[in-house]
């Protein structure tokens, strides 16, 4: 990076500040933001108040950053954190057809609109959302932000807690070796003989998927990390009323909701947790990925 | 054990609740409350209603269970969970005077006017707060109400988080241990030389307590476990604004708070943190240690 | 398993007398061993002295056992425990030609030629060694392994040691683990972006495999787990005299051993470190593993 | 340390080269060493080769290092690296007349003899094995070397393995640690409820000794740390052959040797492991502890 590059970084919340101002520590970075409240950002970041101000500065940029995720809707950008009195709006195509053609656009989660709308104006395109280690990273913050809500509703301490974990995915691996550091006794459900292997070298108990029937009202709390209903009638019903229930699959979630509510089973399905618990180390997060994906470029491109 | 002891509890809140659960379960025990509402109680202990059913069963007592406080001031019983609606007070020696003679006494933090009460009735007594294996049970629980404080009150995960803890003692060693297993690193102030050894060894940074000048402005968040003013002006003036200060010292306290808030500085003075973050643990150890007394008695009086 | 199984095993060492032992504890398992010394089998396993005795129960075998690895070469078993004071050599396929033709074979690592025979008898057989449970298993005795050579061959404790790991697979995975909570100070070199992410979150520090040059002549020990010639003469000319070169990879291994011998550098080639220190462990991992596989024939056979 | 102090070593082992070697590279002294080969030694240290070479130093010399242990017998300097191929032996009273009476003497494991011989001539001495520190420090080397003596020993993993540890003080600690984070069963006795609970706070299970007689069957390895008979007859009597029994425990010693010999009982006392597994480790932790001495003495002095 001989000469100066110039980032512009649209909408967002607390993450995407953060990543203004890790941008803007960065030399030979000049870094503008549109969306974010001036309190957010420190003094090296510029902020623009205006489209007209967005305008001037999309036509020298160099990376356009839009948040995770990057869409309110089907046509306005995600930007809770704009003017701190009235929220402003802005329409992504309204953004997008004033870039330099040869801006490189990162956004989280892009939607199959926006996808259109990249493609339409021609621009290079980057979902960092498909990173494999903004996965593991989030990993870690979302195992924390678990852990974070056991404390928060459970009257016993971590320390000697019974936990199930329903399967055995990056977010599992984490939770279940941050549990067993505190001293919980933790289940692991998986299907594969080597997952069931992996979780008993762990010092965790491995129990294979359809014995859960078996063993589902011994424990203190369930966490599900699997995209699949695996939690239905059959099986809440033998789960005992004191048993927390805690959701982290995105979409439609592993628990059956409203047979769970019947029941009075305690229920809380937690998403986005690394945004919400640790916005800071989430936009850290994000920043590493970008930086990943650039540095990548420059070696293909023989910078 | 061989016939059937008489326990009779009286105020305290859920960790008092807990406790008399506990007893209920236990064969050959039978359980009355005076002061907690019947909707804490499992249905194995008789709840009394008034003074006159207390004298009625105080006179056949073996065991007497006061809460930890015991007292909510010189005179009265402490006992928040009375009643649902208009909160009961009692004299503790209105109780006291009518307990059989040949019952012992349990209390947590025995005022003098309480200690005089006792002696003043000619009952054996015991105060489980002075015994060391409640102190280090409650070390665990009080570690990870501070964890969960550290993650409710910083935007950033404690993995990578920069935490210097003052002291070590009980609670520093569990504290740094649960710290460093979540991937915190971890500073640890201390005096002694033999300290400032096991500190090194538990993959912390071990500073003396006179080097804090030089390090003390590198923190996301600083812990004061030990009871005396450490934290006093010159220091805090070094701390930076983002720092978290949570301060865990019984009585005075060990951060200058007057000072702490001129600066703008962000702290927490976190009592009692097993009562409130762990009730039902709390009770479970309350419990563990009563019965330890038991069985030494026991043991000792040839039983 | 309605009926009593018929168990025979063939060759092997310390592993194979386990895996005897394990299934004759089994109930409803009649278990002959043919090539052990009795010494090493408890006395529910029957021992075949001959080849004589082999045939009359070859025909009634439900399950066939060979070691790991199968093979002593082309046409010879392994097995190098058989008669205490001279050691007697069995042809593979004189053992299989006399095999009930239901009978199941299970052995490590078949060669060519074993695997045309097994076809040539059309006998249905499994290579355990393929399986990822016991790939999985396996890794953490192999890191166990090395951290006993790690604590021989070094005049310094594990506690404070400088390692670098070569490579983030399985064996990497555990045994950075344990290096970690052993108090080493622990350097994971590796290729993606998401493996570098995880090293990171596990209290290692990651390095790009390109960046070894840099870095390479800081560790007390080196351990390679990587099946490619990472260490070739130019990094290995800056690795200084004192350090400890391990080798955990198979065939080619990753160490230039002739540059490293002509350098002065003390290299180790540690290969099939299970069977070596953990041999009883190991016979109980190929236990489990052949145990998962009957289990999920019986699933998938409707039994 | 304004002006240049000169240390003198004599005796001792790799520990004491170690030693020597740690002080030579320190700004400001001057190193010379009595009887330990130079081939251990940098080059920055001096080798007196004759006791005429000695006395020309000693009476400029600072401060005088004897090892650990300091004496071979009543008279003669434990000095077991001296001259590769005769062994030469030094009486401490001819060393000692000879130094500087400003001097100040460290030693390691002072006989009385020995203090009869500092006291005679007027020195100023200092017994490091005292110091708190040094037992710290050596406690973690001490649990590494017992991990190895187990996965040497055992022929299975550390894993999974059934481990009851004797007595809880500074070594228990920190083995029961490095066992359970490499996934042992760990169990642990004591005799107060206070160390019992701590015990049962860090993942091991408590036994009260009094019970060891119902439980002492259940291991694969028993590891006795409290100098105390513990093991005797009739608890000896209770343990199976297979079971591993490794003696921490100094002098006498905590297991009937002859007893378990006649059993049948496989035994190892393994007295200073820190010495013999791990010396450079060893020498470390005397030069830091040392260190730490003078250090001490510089402040209260007002240096």
């Amino acid at each position: 990076m001989s000469e100066k590059k110039t980032i512009l970084l649209a909408g967002g919340d607390l993450r995407q500040a953060r990543l203004a101002n890790r941008f803007a520590q960065q030399e030979g970075c000049q870094v503008y933001s549109l969306g974010i409240d001036q309190e957010f950002l420190q003094e090296e970041v510029i902020p623009l108040h205006s489209i007209e101000e967005y305008v001037q500065k999309a036509e020298h940029t160099d990376y356009f950053i839009l948040p995770m995720p990057a869409m309110e809707d089907r046509d306005y950008l995600n930007a809770p954190f704009s003017a701190s009195t009235e929220r402003k709006r802005w329409k992504a195509e309204e953004l997008l057809k004033r870039l330099s053609p040869t801006a490189v656009v990162f956004a989280g989660k892009v939607t199959p609109h926006l996808r259109t709308l990249l493609e339409r104006y021609n621009l290079k395109w980057y979902d960092y959302l498909n990173r494999e280690e903004l996965a593991a990273l989030n990993a870690v913050a979302t195992a924390e932000g678990t852990l974070q809500i056991l404390m928060e509703e459970l009257p016993v301490t971590i320390k000697n807690l019974k936990v199930l974990i329903l399967g055995s995915g990056r977010i599992s691996k984490v939770l279940r070796r941050q549990l067993v550091a505190l001293g919980a006794k933790v289940t692991v459900s998986a299907r594969k003989p080597s997952d069931l292997a992996w979780i008993g070298m762990e010092s965790c108990t491995p129990v294979h998927i359809k014995e859960l029937p078996r063993v589902i009202d011994e424990f203190d709390a369930i966490v599900n990390t699997v995209p699949a209903k695996i939690l239905g009638e059959a099986l809440l019903q033998k789960i005992p009323r004191e048993t927390l229930l805690i959701d982290l699959a995105s979409k439609p979630g592993g628990i059956d909701f409203d047979t769970a509510n019947k029941l009075g089973l305690k229920t809380i399905w937690a998403l986005s947790l690394p945004g919400k618990t640790a916005p800071i180390t989430s936009g850290d997060i994000i920043y590493q990925t970008i930086q990943n994906i650039m540095e990548e470029w420059r070696e293909t491109s023989g910078d």
